[in-house]
């Protein structure tokens, strides 16, 4: 005997998030059958308003209510600096180091040839032409430390390189296997101190 | 520096759903700020529909499409013997065991003094009176193996036991502290064969 359909489909369709198993999504289902109205509401508002009112930066590609974003429009921050990173939590993180202001840019995830993620599935073309475009003199990559990251961080040097733009890639501090958004500050902040050259 | 206010709502709607904290919250949002439009239109139909189509049996009290269930409306189960378990998920799981072929009963929770929970907020009144209509013989107590469980079965036992009633406890088999909804098909066989007499 199983669970009646509607609640299979729930189930089902709560599974295809990030990060939850069958036993989370059915938890999540059965208290979203009891909860009050309001509470689902308020829950289904935040998302569909989320969604309707964040906008993709067509500079940076971070995700922000404004386009620019707040750091794209921000005129005191070092415009010749840029530092790359795979998606906007990891952006969040570097924002929150003190000494870092210079300028981002959101790649949209990291080179996975396995999970067919070539090129062509990253922000690469754009950030090469960002660089040329805005004189940059520093890119700094900032791409998780795990093997997807590492592979990325290299293409991006290789690509970057012919450029004559020096290319840095965050080193001593980050954890090998880490997820950078994860990182606590201050690892942050000795990564981008001990940030090397490459290539 | 924080995230743009609506990302901020959403993660914090997304919080109050059982199980997940801040770092799950914050996936979960991201991931659905850069879903397809249908994929977030498929988890939000699932979820009102469930809403709307599932009703609370006035028999037993289990979820279900159809009032009542398809427990209650089964006339081949033996309707002398009643199961009384905390919650839904709970009942789903008695259901797979083969040689359990009696009624159902879904208290909606179990006593807990520190939270608040006493026998009016769970449904031990409408217990009483469905044992004392339905002219049920053996009560079978399958509450949770913890503290909370333990209190609910001894509190069901003491009300059943002056109207004649036979009232058992799952048993043997179950493992302490443990919760019911997931224990596997053997352990639930063994813990009904086991069942003891309680008082």
């Amino acid at each position: 005997m199983n669970r009646p359909e509607p609640i299979e489909r729930m189930i089902e369709s709560l599974r295809k998030l990030p990060g939850i198993g069958p036993k989370m999504a059915e938890r999540m289902s059965y208290y979203m059958l009891n909860a009050r109205p309001g509470e689902i509401s308020e829950i289904i508002n935040s998302i569909t308003e989320a969604r309707e009112s964040i906008k993709v930066c067509s500079v940076c590609f971070n995700m922000s209510e404004h386009d620019p974003c707040r750091f794209c429009s921000d005129a005191s921050r070092e415009s010749e600096v840029l530092c790359v990173v795979e998606t906007p939590q990891d952006l969040l993180a570097i924002s929150h180091v003190r000494n870092y202001n210079g300028m981002y840019f959101v790649l949209g995830g990291a080179l996975s040839p396995l999970d067919g993620v070539g090129p062509d599935e990253i922000r690469s073309k754009e950030l090469i032409n960002r660089l040329k475009k805005d004189k940059i003199k520093e890119l700094i990559v900032a791409t998780d430390a795990d093997s997807k990251g590492e592979t990325t961080a290299l293409f991006l040097a290789e690509q970057t390189k012919p450029l004559g733009i020096k290319v840095t890639r965050l080193g001593y501090g980050l954890p090998f296997g880490g997820d950078l958004e994860y990182a606590d500050e201050i690892t942050l902040e000795r990564a981008l101190e001990g940030r090397r050259e490459m290539l």
